[in-house]
């Protein structure tokens, strides 16, 4: 046992800390397996924000690496501890802590996991929208860290839409509350929202109050066929022209529904190339009129076929298999790799039909999937062997596309984060000023560098 | 003319370019001019972002205070250039640059007046809720700065909520745009959200990108007279917790109705204690339900009078009133301090009780007026002459209030902003650990200090 996890053990029990090589091995990497480069030197399981004050505050007197981990289900290799160190699990934290439905606000410890939230404030008639679509792992603090999105975004935001006060622990180990349970604040710096979507560079997130809305009395899933990609991306912009928002949005194609109909009670059909998955939620009344302007659309743009799926059970069939789509796919393919390209709505089409051009001139499939309706599309470059040539080919599909999506005004990332898997393309979106005050506010939070360091920018650059 | 002027003459030129005392004079203060303590050395009146640059780059080289100034209507004394200087005065930085129907965002210069754009969006049947009852003359740019909130946060959230990418000039005088025409976006740190509610600390805001909502076809406004202020503020919890969530619902006191009522075509009863001025919005049937379901409230619990206000002019020129009840009451009393309390909603009528009780126990009038419906109320201190005995009772008022709303589990500005007027309340709401770290922030930004100095905090403490 080395001196370091002696010192945890002594901190916040033995018990709470892993050390053995097989134990270290599971947090190497978050769901992007080829960034991990070696183990973490030991990890702590808290339970409290007390426990995790004390790692920290250790941490930080002898500057050593602290990388925050929630479910490890992130898709940027953010939870990666690419320079060993301690990682600090937050699992144990997971309390929901209150459920205020008078104000339609919650509180809940850091690591709560989103599944459980989601049923509690629904069993109160209440609803949080956002779910990045690994809703039975992974924890709000998580969310909150990498400012997680989902196909809800299209209709209600992301998570930065619902975070109104946070609890932090802080580089140093003292503890910060942000905001509180109003909606309205303007009291100095909003570091909420600055440390939403910090990819734990600025500290570790032990609490979360989030507003809620009241839970939609009705849904209703739609599936619409359509013969080729471009029919459904110009359907995807016109059903948001008309205003007739879905509470959820998503574009797949013909290999997507191929890989979920093995998975689901009704098999769709797979005659059309692309296919639009959504949901219609609110009063019964708006449910009906939302349903029938996006069927008037979908027969004025001659889609292929439009399903309305009114058993309850098929639906939700659906939507599961949409959520595991990417392991779903991982099981077919030796590699995938999920871009994450966000661009403004109505440039859908444009990059529907860039994808494709890239997927032909350079010689290599693209899956195409994503939350079309906020622009939010995950084109997932599919290697179906590991060599050189291919991972060349990838690397210049990824390039391609990142490039087309920033021309179309759009962002490298609308929900993964940067983590490691986008350090190198930061600097396309960015300048160099931004980055470099962005590194100096990170020095504000953590003179000592000790916060899950390698992530967001590639280090040894000018700082 | 001073060696500052003929230089900032030679970096923008001399028309725009104001130096004269009496025109200095005019700078001296944002509305509240108590506050003034001295005047600018100059005021500069550029037209482009360049411009800003240019002149902010020249203060940095000299180490000169810059105090940025959107209309001048904030109610906090951000704009006031307390260490002389240089005020930057963004009213011809005013073009509203796009309004993207197709993907429901809008561009404007920081120094657009939101009354314009209002009226552009809303002409093309989009609607951007935040009005902080200043519309006439506030900047976009202004309302960004102070995060500003207004009567639709209930339903609607406030500036922060809509804000999706920004210009911003940095202290050096260096230019970054921050997100974009997307909802998602996880890239770096939201320097968005932290510009908003900067209150002119970090930068000059010289662009915002906000997104729109559909213009809601229907809207009915109903005014509820109550017997007490207590039964007004029930009224405003049962309303929430029945989730007919108007899209501005408004707490009066018969003081604000007997002001406003000089101004309205068909004055209204003043036989009640307290008045809920609401307004539903939706779909007409929504609207319908929502008006149903609180008149049924209002007969429960025993409301005085329910007027459902059907004629649209009558109902506009109780808003408009509504809108200028601060002005109004200034115009009877010698001094009107309106303090920005925001307690979670369900703590409205403890909140309202607790302000009968101060006034009652120090001997002074208290307003009480506000969006109650977001938990941001207003109680004005209403000081019928100026001694020192009056502004005693005034401080100690004020105090007692700010020390009840956080003990409500409130916030000490809910929309101003600090400011001046809330600096030496700052440390009552946030520890030491986090004021810190937000003057780290500051300094990250502005190492020269010369960032809209004396706000906020109170210089001189530890840093």
């Amino acid at each position: 046992m080395s001196g370091l996890v002696k010192d945890l053990a002594r901190l916040i029990g033995d018990n709470n800390v892993l050390f053995q090589p097989e134990d270290l091995l599971a947090y190497a990497n978050d769901a992007t397996h080829y960034f991990r480069t070696q183990l973490p030197d030991a990890v702590v399981l808290p339970s409290s924000t007390q426990e995790i004050a004390r790692v920290q505050a250790y941490a930080y007197e002898h500057q050593i690496p602290v990388t925050p981990r929630g479910a490890g289900s992130g898709l940027s290799g953010g939870a990666t501890p690419v320079k060993g160190g301690i990682v600090v699990d937050t699992k144990r934290l997971n309390r929901i802590v209150e459920i205020d439905r008078a104000n339609m606000v919650a509180q809940v410890e850091g690591g709560a996991v989103l599944q459980n939230f989601h049923r509690a404030v629904e069993e109160r008639g209440l609803f949080y929208p956002p779910d990045p679509q690994s809703m039975s792992v992974c924890t709000l603090g998580g969310n909150v860290a990498t400012r997680a999105g989902g196909p809800r975004g299209v209709k209600y935001g992301t998570t930065g839409n619902y975070v109104t006060g946070l609890e932090v622990v802080l580089p140093d180990g003292s503890v910060i509350k942000t905001g509180g349970k109003f909606v309205k604040q303007s009291v100095g710096y909003d570091l909420t929202h600055l440390m939403t979507g910090s990819e734990g560079t600025l500290g570790i997130i032990t609490g979360v109050t989030v507003r809620l809305v009241p839970l939609p009395p009705a849904h209703r899933t739609v599936i619409v066929v359509c013969e080729t990609l471009d029919q459904a991306a110009e359907i995807v912009s016109e059903i948001i022209a008309r205003g007739a928002v879905p509470s959820m949005l998503e574009f797949l194609i013909k290999l997507a529904i191929t890989v979920m109909n093995n998975y689901v009670s009704q098999p769709l059909p797979t005659d059309g190339e692309a296919f639009l998955l959504m949901e219609m939620d609110g009063t019964p009344a708006q449910v009906e009129s939302d349903v029938q302007t996006i069927k008037e659309i979908c027969r004025d743009m001659k889609a292929q076929e439009v399903l309305e799926i009114l058993d309850e059970k098929a639906a939700q069939s659906y939507w599961n298999a949409r959520s595991n789509i990417y392991p779903l796919i991982m099981t077919i393919f030796n590699r995938c790799t999920s871009e994450d390209i966000t661009v403004p709505r109505s440039r859908i089409p444009d990059l529907v039909r860039a994808v494709q051009e890239i997927a032909a001139s350079v010689g290599i499939m693209i899956g195409l999937a994503g939350h079309a309706g906020d622009g939010n599309m995950h084109p997932t470059v599919l290697q179906t062997e590991i060599n050189d040539e291919m991972a060349a080919r990838a690397n210049k599909a990824i390039e391609l596309m990142i490039r087309r999506g920033l021309e179309l005004g759009g962002t490298i990332s609308g929900e993964h984060g940067i983590g490691i898997h986008k350090q190198e393309y930061l600097a396309w979106e960015l300048d160099q000023v931004q980055i470099e005050l962005m590194k100096r506010i990170k020095a504000a939070f953590d003179p000592r560098g000790i916060m899950n360091p390698g992530k967001i920018w590639v280090e040894g650059g000018a700082q």
